[in-house]
């Protein structure tokens, strides 16, 4: 099965906005199994759309377009799409009525949004759960054409619910097809290379297996692809070479697939029905902020202080002002108090602190950019950790955030440092 | 001139590699006032890459190619392009004399990097200042392509150091050329199609500047590209249609171009000598994390208290248990408390606050999903306002954040609401 990516948008072609929905597809299609052989980017221009739709739908037996279903005038899609299939523009009755719905609630509330109830005629609506215009399924020739919007949102719930699914059952039944089983393991705190180097011995064994490394700062990723003749031998192979990879790194894997490092920590505190309170400088509410991704996060996290000011670190956690003025806020003194004052203020089962140089000014000698401390109170008393950060101030918060994160893991599964 | 960038690289494709160069080619040929009509993205496979070579030729003035320049099998792009060019693949004295002097030095280290020193007979060789793969220059018809390394510091040394300057001159040597200015106008809290709406009369007097639109809920921006024969006709141009714009959406616009809603709000606070505390409960310190973004915030910005528990809402920022009992987190006497609490313990020129329901649970008929409550507190007083916000828990968080931060910068501004 051919594959190709049409996206569309002058944002996209102006530098303006990255494209990251061809990235998100391209990853979920591998894991199909799936080859994508071409990705095209033009923009709202009806002639370059027309043209990419042409040229794709010759080579490719799927091309997935996004983009251009917007409300307005520059968004053509439907209508190049009619062209190239040679039907009429025509309004769909149930994605008015469900325009319609969301005018009445004040969802959408204009007039022109009205614009996204034209479909080509004899397209395929498919409700978009998550907004205002319906992914289009149309077919030219033997290519069947995928229309989704390029809102980031929209489209990966899309992609996710229809596109893939759809796609995963064409490859069911083709003959003579392979299987394959991918699996997807997340390390934090593991540089690339070092992620590279520990698995290369495994690599050399399983030859039939596809490895592939990336690096999202400060996680990085491990993606396994067997492949095999059978679901169950594809199965059996990513299982043996999966298990062999998780010895290797150790409790650098935090988990695997949807997990995040969020998810992770918030399921390991809730399961032990424990609860955890923050506070936070350098980070600036970072650490909270991905504990609060989770739904229900409120049922193991009370809070953060997050106390940027020196003040606020003695008015919300009890850090000693003789403290500060004698070691400075970014110190494992000061960690340590920071941790024990968030535990102990607001009962938590455990307090975790984070204070550093996130840059770009505030170095010295001593403490360079990228210095930060971590401490950690929990029932069997404090401990703190000096880290150093490379990067930019974005960089530096981040990767302390993660740490702050990782170090409430680690003590959770009951590990010493 | 008619560009098109065209990038080759199975990585990219398979999606563990996200391209990072094209945004960055786009983005500079955007202020040069160059549209870009199309990029592609190919895999390593001969007849795909020869066959964009052509279409991309056919179609356009210039190309730029990148990757396939390295040292190993899967390379193809010199052969690619020589066999498009119908010229034969030969050794470029000049390149392999700075291959071997690397060789020697130990930078590069295999002898399949001589590969390297192979380039299209004919082609212009341009030292890459940076790594061992030239860039090349040939052209085909009326199309030059202008081939680079596919390493992300490779490529942009060789876009700022060669392809920019040298399109600039053809640009200035172009007779009858027309000159751009650009403006990129940022808005908070207003629908794409309300944004679209509000401008529509001025888009009708001014067809010759593009208006584009970009919703990056919950901001929408507004970029402005205006073209005449000379740049001071553009430029003047320009601040019509940008002087009418921002007429017509009043504060909406919280800045332009390079401004963040974070650097706004931090600017204005620095250029009084004010500074703010939050309190925040279901944004969970995003809010805080928003501001931290910009270097130097520790000069207004004291901190958040994220209570996310009860409990911590009167720990921290006083509110009454009383007040909780009678009326619930949510609520617009729990958010004037937070604020009151948040400015009057950390002795701030403001207080700001944030309660809502992110959900996906904890809705109720009277309190759905989306119900969210700010609190502002500030010399003149405290005021609250209740808003409801569409979207799943990350949407409403986000819209959350923007609006609290939002708050502060219309009070800043003098605005009553």
């Amino acid at each position: 099965m051919r594959v190709e990516l049409l996206a569309t948008g002058d944002e996209i072609l102006s530098g303006a906005v990255t494209d990251t929905n061809s990235p998100y597809l391209l990853e979920r299609l591998f894991t199909l199994g799936l080859r994508v052989q071409r990705t095209t980017l033009v923009g709202d221009v009806r002639g370059d759309i027309e043209d990419a739709l042409v040229s794709a739908a010759a080579r490719a037996d799927v091309v997935v377009v996004s983009g251009g279903l917007g409300p307005t005038a520059d968004d053509l899609t439907v209508e190049c799409v009619a062209r190239v299939l040679g039907v009429r523009v025509v309004e769909d009755a149930g994605v008015l009525a469900a325009l319609q719905e969301r005018m009445s609630k004040g969802v959408v509330r204009t007039a022109n949004n009205l614009r996204q109830a034209l479909v080509p005629e004899g397209a395929e609506v498919v409700k978009n759960p998550v907004g205002s215009a319906p992914m289009l399924v149309a077919t030219r020739g033997h290519c069947t054409f995928f229309v989704l919007p390029g809102v980031p949102r929209e489209f990966r719930q899309l992609v996710d619910g229809e596109v893939v699914p759809r796609l995963q059952a064409r490859l069911n039944a083709e003959p003579g097809r392979l299987f394959h089983a991918a699996r997807l393991l997340k390390t934090v705190g593991m540089p690339e290379s070092h992620l590279d180097a520990a698995v290369a011995p495994i690599t050399q064994r399983f030859p039939e297996v596809i490895f592939g490394f990336r690096a999202l700062a400060p996680e990085c990723h491990l993606k396994l692809l067997a492949t095999a003749p059978s679901q169950v031998e594809a199965d059996e192979r990513l299982a043996r070479v999966e298990s062999e990879c998780r010895a290797a790194l150790g409790s650098a894997v935090f988990g695997h697939d949807g997990d995040t490092l969020a998810s992770v920590v918030g399921g390991l505190l809730s399961a032990r029905g424990h609860t955890v309170t923050l506070a936070e400088s350098c980070t600036g509410g970072r650490g909270a902020d991905l504990l609060c991704e989770v739904p229900g996060a409120s049922r193991y996290f009370l809070g953060s202080a997050v106390s940027y000011a020196n003040a606020l670190k003695e008015e919300w956690v009890g850090v000693k002002a003789d403290t500060l003025a004698r070691v400075g806020a970014v110190s494992a003194e000061v960690a340590a108090e920071m941790a024990e004052g968030a535990r102990a203020r607001t009962g938590a089962t455990w307090g975790a602190s984070v204070t550093g140089i996130a840059g770009p000014g505030g170095g010295s000698d001593e403490k360079p950019v990228g210095t930060v401390f971590f401490g950690l109170s929990g029932p069997a008393g404090v401990r703190t950790e000096k880290r150093f950060f490379h990067g930019d101030r974005e960089r530096i918060r981040q990767s302390s955030a993660y740490t702050l994160l990782d170090g409430v893991r680690r003590a959770l599964l009951g590990e010493k440092s």
